[in-house]
């Protein structure tokens, strides 16, 4: 009774039902012809990629996908492909999977729990099955899951009481930071509880604002890890099901935390790149620690051929920026403009002058100096096809110290979840690696550089001191009392959470960027603008 | 056994407990003292205003709503208060309505359909209660709904058996072009159908992207509609139930089509300007239709001295487009401003002269003016603390015909769900009450005049073929098939459908504007960016 199960962990491209079937087809008759395999399994929602959101909704897309999934059957013989797929049946939508074998669907199972938390919006778009389903093959009774039915009590046990011997469960789960080992120990848990060994395909890729960070793996009937896939990559591989357990066959090693975050940020800028056909990236270099990650991850996404940066020195921009920015550029080999950005910025002070004579100088003359870094950027970027990359950090995010229009403007902003002290963290990581940013740019205070002699904590509380109160009042929702309490003082408290607060509207606007930890400005933080609600 | 009840159609600040709970109390007060109300009915979620989001996740903002319950009951007696609250019970949390009386909690009823779809997500937030709930007052026996329970069948059924005489719902039932004949017929169907009278009381107000409609209405139990509230204005009005029937008042009647659309545009921008603090908006007046537009409307939500507009003329603007702007701008009596923008596009086109070398003129150019006016136009803002109004409309952010920090540079877009074509009989509407948009405005064909004689037809389908593509595309799903079966030439349902498909980073940045039609580009349509999906 021998069985042997392949996991596709493939990248798919959300919404292109054509190439998600031909990388399905080309992965199962590798599975079928070199890896021997018997039965392949997909990730969730195979067809369409996840999350489809609100294509979802449309007809014709449905439609498609169902389509798909008859096509699919009669492409690929002798071998059983286990595939995901958004199922339209009497008028309701399922997300569902089907075994696919010898042209016909062997059996059907529609995900039970459908999370509707953090970025996830399922109850939007599906209803919910509510049954097990479990199929014989080559003498095996295997079940099928979905995704978050694992992560809940039961649902294994309901499979196993209907005969199961093995699990497939397929997986759209996103990466944050952290996340792989509670993926691993509630997963393991269940299994172990149940006493059933269980195969989980997970997706790999970046889709807009998250990374599915592969990482599939088999756990054996006590909970055991037997097998795992490597992070962030495509992989298929084969593992072996005696009849009883599964066998142990080799487990890649996880990356440690910053390693994760770091390998995360590059697949996230390559996907988006590659994905949305753009040429390539383009950014601007000011020197600091911000602009410096973001060069560095770009150059390790795209290569440095690829990316191309601008320094726009101003009058209260410091010889040592400059100098800083051309020498990570020359380290990495890419191209870089100097444009300086007097000749625009004395241009506006001039047209402005007449009336706001009588005005004192205030944030309004800095966002200048922004926006007109954001123009050449974004001609730059219009000109040759490249995506701007902003280099906002979460830290900023969260308290709005960043110009909309200026150095916000952008397509995508690879740290807008990198809290600033992670930011030097990765930095000295990445130079850890090989020195690829001056060591002056990590050493020397931050400061935006749009007033004389300005530095970030004149306006800011310290990054030691803030990153921990934004962390808990953003990722944990914490009230200002119990951020007080744990011992931070309540003037940094109430500065922080007042700018939170105040800086919705700049979010709202932002580009996307990647998610690494559990609560990122994006879909899984949906905060209205009008609010009277203060934090404190 | 005679009820006297109120209808309290109030506008609450979404977060702003403390103001509301006062708003309650003021409205109670005056009801029982002026009104002679035995009991009042406020809208959902009323402590809160409607929709908190997430700041429903907070336990400091739920525990605050929770003891304002408390305070409420104690603070005003003989008059009952039946108000909505987020309720946290053994750490589930619904959409509950409370009765109020004499200090005590009479009744409490938990939401039993949750929304969770359109610009809806209640069940990320809440638990569905699974019960009726009837309560004995003077002699009545009354059943409390809330919102989507009268929009399906048997909840009202159900009440009615448990004993219901009267019912009482509260709302928050958004606003969009129509709505409220579909609300009001399907309601009264329902109570047609249950035989069992109705009073029905809706938030008012603007927030963020929707506009709460108020028309809170009372109808008989032969599912004709006795009472009416005024459209979009806060109003406290009572009506008597006799025991066995509530009795004709006085029926508001309903503004038509053109004109609600109209108050709704209105009520947005001032809400928008006046609950987030603004101390008036500003906007670049082009000689254009839609920024006339927006004009108007901003004057008759704000008054014409909170109201300042921008000239910025280029070498490409006719003088007709100053001489109409202008002259718009002294029939409404608005301060205006002429600040040409040859000085800074000029800086610009000089200092990428080098790097732009050997390319031919594009879409580059052409955003740098737009860009130009972003960076004037956000310094005005910045400033004086006012509002900067974005001019696009609906037709435009489909097809992405709008330059990202240049025309889409704004915290509000006031006519951002406007179609085209619903702009021109917006102006003509609103010259029909009297001429404030010069009739060549009107008149003349649409221009973005960023290149020498251009105008909209040069780049995009005349607008009575797009308009209607776009309608059957975006608000009604329609495939590309679909809509060419429908008579359309297939070329131009191609090139709009491309359009609207690529441009969803734009969308994804632009700011927030008024939901007029039952599809925005909101919270009520949520596209992946990256996507592999092509309409045809």
């Amino acid at each position: 009774m021998s069985l042997k199960i392949a996991l596709a962990q493939v990248n798919f491209l959300v919404g292109n039902i054509e190439a998600n079937v031909d990388k399905i087809i080309e992965a199962s008759v590798y599975a079928r012809d070199h890896l021997n395999a018997d039965l392949v399994v997909f990730p969730e929602l195979t067809i369409t990629g996840y999350p489809a959101e609100d294509l979802l909704f449309r007809a014709d897309f449905i439609a498609a996908a169902n389509n798909a999934i008859y096509l699919l059957a009669e492409r690929v013989t002798d071998i059983a492909m286990v595939v995901g797929f958004p199922e339209r049946d009497d008028n309701k939508l399922y997300n569902s999977a089907v075994v696919l074998h010898q042209g016909v669907i062997l059996a059907c199972y529609r995900k039970q729990i459908l999370p509707n938390y953090g970025v996830f919006d399922e109850q939007r778009y599906f209803t919910a099955g509510h049954q097990p389903c479990v199929f014989e093959f080559n003498g095996t009774f295997i079940g099928l899951t979905i995704c978050e039915d694992v992560w809940k009590q039961g649902i294994i046990d309901n499979a196993k009481q209907a005969g199961a011997e093995l699990m497939l469960t397929l997986n759209a789960s996103p990466f944050n930071s952290g996340k792989i080992h509670q993926r691993e120990a509630i997963i393991c848990q269940q299994v172990k509880a149940a006493k059933i060994p269980l195969v989980y395909v997970n997706q790999v890729g970046g889709q807009d604002e998250l990374i599915f960070d592969g990482a599939s793996f088999v756990a054996d009937l006590h909970g055991n890890i037997v097998f795992r896939a490597e992070e962030f990559k495509e992989q298929i591989s084969v593992i072996e099901f005696d009849g009883h357990n599964t066998l142990l066959s080799s487990c890649a090693p996880l990356y440690n935390k910053i390693s994760s975050e770091y390998q995360a940020l590059v697949l996230g800028i390559k996907d988006y790149v590659r994905k949305n056909g753009f040429q390539g990236a383009i950014l601007g270099l000011s020197g600091g620690i911000d602009s410096a990650l973001v060069l560095a991850l770009a150059v390790d996404a795209l290569g440095q051929d690829k990316v191309e940066v601008v320094l726009m020195p101003s009058e209260y921009t410091q010889g040592m920026s400059n100098e800083d920015a051309i020498k990570q550029a020359d380290i990495l080999g890419v191209k870089y403009h100097t444009i300086p950005i007097a000749p625009a910025v004395n241009a506006f002070t001039d047209m402005l002058a007449d009336i706001f004579a009588g005005t004192s100088k205030d944030a309004t003359e800095e966002n200048i100096q922004a926006r007109c870094r954001g123009v050449i950027l974004m001609a730059l970027s219009n000109k040759q096809g490249k995506l701007l990359l902003t280099t906002g950090n979460k830290s900023e995010m969260s308290v709005g110290y960043a110009t909309l229009y200026g150095d916000m403007a952008g397509g995508f902003a690879p740290i807008k979840d990198v809290p600033k002290l992670l930011v030097y963290d990765l930095a000295r990581y990445r130079n850890s690696i090989a020195q690829v940013i001056p060591e002056r740019v990590i050493t020397r205070p931050p400061s935006a550089e749009l007033a004389p002699d300005q530095i970030d904590a004149d306006s800011l509380p310290p990054y030691d001191v803030l990153d921990p109160i934004l962390e808990r009042y953003v990722e944990l929702d914490q009230s200002a009392e119990e951020i007080i309490s744990a011992g931070f003082r309540r003037e940094d408290v109430v500065r922080a959470i007042n700018l939170v607060d105040r800086n919705e509207y700049k979010r709202r606007q932002s580009p996307p960027g990647i998610r690494i930890t559990s609560r990122a400005f994006g879909r899984d933080r949906r905060y209205p603008i009008t609010s009277g609600y203060k934090g404190i």
